[in-house]
């Protein structure tokens, strides 16, 4: 105890001598880190999982390069029957971000297999407009996993697509389903898990939360 | 294997077929959900676990809500050593958005327990604020549970007064170390699990992505 006694007064228990002593030990292996990653690359950042939180995510992300001075595209695979937040917001910045919104809604509400495909088709071509445009920082592929699970799309195709991208470009893709061969290729993968939902407990989906 | 051979001839295997049947149960599941899930209120949705999404998962919702022509308001609690695209982007909105950045970094970098829990409460002192103005729909508390964590607020405190916000704000809570007591009050909680991290593998924290 008598490392405690020699704290300062007000500090009689320890805690801020402790609690500073492992900031220090924190800092030392988070700096070390720091300092070992250090190349600079386009990353592939791949959001799944059942949880809350896999678009507005990549929303996020669109909002950060923006703020840094990126030029963003978006192409929005699945949803599309109604007007989302994120597309009314979006639109507003015509000359920094290009947001294509091709679904025709979920994939359960067109209830035909045929045109889900034809429409995965002509988004994935928008896609690869993007993909191939050096001036683009981020490109959000937004519930293409989807799009994959459900295989209106091939996934070979598309990682071959987005791997020959420009160098610096990081892409985001969402949704539930992610195929293991599209995790493989990814830099970042955060699955979110579902601990709760609003919607369990009898909450309509807000605006401004969900869509 | 009757039922395959009545469907149309180009579907020879019958995966359309299976397809729309899946499709049309899930259709009927996923519309008794909704019919279910009728009651409007302010959600209280939190997002921890050590992955990448937390921070910018909250500022996606910020978007969503500037889109539907909601106010928002951003504390940030522990960032803010260095400015970043969150906060250069959505300043240039004042009038829609009110942002605040009351961090001085990370907890490790101040190396100074005291500091870190006056900090916290001139940053709650804001929040407070945000969470009392009935004219604001999204109110954005970001990294607060790292706050919490660290004992910088009292999570009791903290509690009270998100309960005793407007009807229907919502409030978004980021950060790891997501206390129980405030899982346990709120609405929708997501736990973002890395699969894997950009970082780990030698790349740098990207801007438009990590930042």
């Amino acid at each position: 105890m008598s490392e405690h006694q020699s704290s300062a007064d007000k500090d009689v228990d320890g805690v801020t001598e402790r609690h500073n002593a492992r900031m220090a030990r924190k800092k030392e292996v988070i700096d070390k880190k720091i300092e070992a990653a250090r190349r600079e690359a386009g990353v592939l950042v791949i959001t799944c999982g059942n949880g809350k939180g896999k678009s507005s995510s990549a929303f996020g992300m669109a909002a950060r390069a923006l703020g840094h001075g990126m030029k963003v595209g978006v192409v929005q695979f699945i949803k599309g029957a109604i007007a989302t937040g994120e597309e009314n917001f979006f639109r507003r910045f015509p000359d920094e971000i290009s947001f294509h919104v091709m679904g025709e809604g979920y994939t359960w509400e067109t209830q035909n297999r045929e045109r889900d495909v034809a429409n995965a088709e002509i988004a994935w071509q928008r896609a690869r407009e993007l993909l191939s445009d050096p001036t683009i920082g981020l490109v959000v592929l937004d519930e293409l996993n989807i799009a994959l699970k459900y295989k209106y799309l091939d996934v070979q195709r598309v990682i071959a697509d987005v791997q020959a991208r420009p160098a610096m470009q990081h892409v985001v893709i969402t949704g539930r389903g992610a195929p293991p061969e599209l995790i493989a290729v990814a830099d970042t993968v955060t699955e979110m898990q579902p601990i709760k939902h609003a919607f369990a407990a009898g909450i309509a989906a807000q605006a401004g939360v969900e869509w």
